[in-house]
């Protein structure tokens, strides 16, 4: 029987799960795969949530240098999350030749390059099938799968913080401050939100999905970047009589013209296998070239399913005896001659508020066709009489990015009895 | 640059698609994974259909003995389909020490043992993740990502044909027949459906789905099985109107009772994930016990997503020097100690054809009750007013298989004027 020894670093939501998982199922894992995997030693500055979990007090590490001279400790799993100490306990622990799995989005994303480079100089191995969409298996599925493709766009809903709040958002009309709160005092939702609500965890995990679909590193500053924060309730209200539903977006793009990677709140047509991706479940939804269209779906975050893309990790690199690095990682910048798609093109919801009176509606097209802007659907809602100022929805074909930014410039600036109240991309 | 030599048996629909993303695609993988994969061979009695892709006449073999002592060819492409010629083709490929990767699921699912064995005797790879699913990463899922959950519970819906065929039958409110024609012309079901529609097809998938979840051979004769061919568009209609779709679920589970392998239609809820795959497309819907649930879904057939997956397991194949065998599948029966559940429980619906007078209702539920078989819901039809025999449709809370085949004996043979006209599960 082989035995695997196992540290953890750092016991919070995802290191404790697995934790649990781990001695859970030890005899399972005898029995299923041959191998005796046992947690020989744990880092946690919080003594007591060691304990609290049964970890024998002679487990706790006092600092990362015991783990790494630990002959029997094989695989380190790290669960701390940030940069540092992360970085710095991973990169010791690759260099003493022992092998990492991370669920570290933030580290990988930004260092990801010195990781494998240590791991290869170590012969180490290096597995972060946990750092994106939790326990759904997208990473491994991307390397050893679906290979073979060349995949020209993933769409994703790989933030369950942001969409649990904009699904709440839709189910009851409340403004996003309210269900912020919500999440918040549910724990579904930090004390400081700004890492999900504003997309910089969507960010890193399409940096990491994004590099590997196109076979060339794709750094995270290199991705267009809008939380939603500025989504109104009226505005998911008036979607959803369009047939819309609305989501935080992760899109990669291929194709000749180069790399389009970006993150931000789009109105989904509710047939579309994505829109019923709800609360804080999270998909990916890839195109390839021979494969079509797959979708991965399943929670996002939590400590039992990232717990379990660790798990597959440590048992994947337990019965493997030859390990592969990345063939694109290997820069902290794009690949030489990524050429990036920053003026998008998409359909565009467009909210404006204006004068009740006859002409506005032909002013606003105007000027939109002016900036080459085609409308595809209108919703005008005076339904409440009585107000001076009416919502006019227009749905736009597609079209440039640039087009639409000079088009709202223009209608704000020298429309003066409408507003662009709202701008929301539509696929 | 290393150099991996292919030969394709067989360039039927799979094969063909396999050839062309092979051969357009050889400077990708070049240069993404470094590895130069050429069709040294071909083996195809209709020398045209070789022709016709472009093979050169002189890469045509005349028979497996060809390729099998070929020392250019390291792995064999298996895309003939059924037993034989398939089996022997395959085992004389494994002997000769090639690594074999397969998308011919009767063949795995009926003689997999016998394959396993011999590709471990010779140290040769051998893989199938084309058997199931087409290009959607089920099997590696399953294999490498959540290997450390138990699984509970596998729902599929993993036969295109039929679920295309129920689809426009609950798009249309065509028959059953006048679909299946339609489907023969349009290339969607074969002359002789027999495979697809009788669950033949489903179950073979279902079989190597759930042998792999929970770790024991589940040969398919162990498998449950019921087509779709007596499903009547007015069961889909009232389904409808009941929140519900039709599918035919292949279903595996495991509690400590024992393994419940099922191939059916069923009624799944609109809000269920399932319910939204429609067409041709498949999904295979997994919960475990760390990753909860999750579900794959993508095209299960098809040329080019086939395709995928067999490039993908040759790339694979290709860069990993370990080849890693079954550890279950070693055996044509059961693993030993398997426990079959046969008495399923489930929720049903019921339709009944009955005379339109007082207390018809009260006798059925009243035999219902005696079989421990409680409503949930009653519909009863009888706008059209007139007709003398009213559609009347329960659907029962939970309950024991048998429960429902003894009370439906018993209505038709004791309430004369009622009769079990439709008797569908619904989950």
């Amino acid at each position: 029987m082989k035995k695997i020894g196992i540290a953890i670093l750092g016991l919070g939501v995802v290191g404790g799960g697995t934790y649990k998982i781990l001695t859970e199922h030890r005899q399972k894992y005898i029995g299923d795969h041959g191998i005796d995997i046992i947690v020989e030693s744990v880092l946690e500055v919080q003594r007591e949530r060691a304990l609290a979990l049964g970890v024998e007090e002679g487990r706790i590490a006092s600092n990362i240098s015991e783990i790494c001279s630990n002959p029997e400790v094989d695989i380190v799993i790290e669960t701390i999350g940030g940069v540092e100490p992360a970085k710095s306990y991973v990169l010791a622990a690759l260099n003493a030749g022992k092998s990492v799995v991370t669920s570290n989005k933030e580290l990988y994303c930004k260092y990801g390059h010195e990781l494998e480079k240590a791991a290869k100089h170590n012969h180490a191995g290096l597995f972060y099938e946990a750092t994106c969409v939790g326990g759904v298996p997208i990473i491994r599925s991307l390397l050893d799968n679906l290979q073979g493709n060349k995949i020209t766009s993933l769409i994703g809903i790989i933030n369950g913080t942001t969409n649990y709040i904009l699904t709440k958002m839709s189910d009851g009309g409340k403004s996003y401050g309210e269900v912020l709160k919500e999440a918040q005092s549910l724990g579904y939702a930090e004390a400081d939100p700004t890492a999900d609500v504003e997309g910089y965890d969507a960010a890193y995990k399409l940096s990491i999905l994004s590099s590997i679909c196109f076979n060339k590193k794709i750094p995270y500053t290199n991705i267009y970047r809008e939380g939603i924060t500025n989504i109104a309730a009226v505005d998911i209200a008036y979607g959803k009589k369009l047939g819309y539903v609305i989501k935080l977006l992760a899109i990669g793009k291929e194709s000749k013209k180069g790399v389009e990677v970006r993150v931000h709140p789009a109105f989904v047509r509710a047939s579309h296998p994505l829109a019923s991706v709800n609360d804080s479940y999270n998909a990916v939804y890839i195109t390839g070239d021979s494969v079509g269209d797959v979708m991965f779906y399943g929670r996002g975050a939590g400590a039992l399913p990232t717990g379990s893309a660790i798990v597959g990790d440590v048992i994947y690199c337990a019965t493997h005896t030859q390990h592969r690095y990345s063939t694109f990682n290997n820069t902290a910048t794009a690949s030489p001659d990524t050429k990036f798609v920053t003026n998008f093109e998409s359909a565009y919801y467009l909210r404006f508020l204006a004068a009740d009176k006859a002409g506005e509606l032909s002013k606003i097209t105007s000027v939109l066709g002016k900036y080459g802007i085609s409308v595809a659907k209108v919703v005008q809602d005076n339904e409440d009489g009585g107000k001076e100022d009416v919502n006019l929805i227009l749905v736009t074909h597609p079209t440039r990015e640039s087009n639409v930014k000079k088009a709202v410039a223009s209608i704000n600036k020298d429309l003066a009895d409408t507003n662009v109240e709202a701008v929301i991309r539509v696929i």
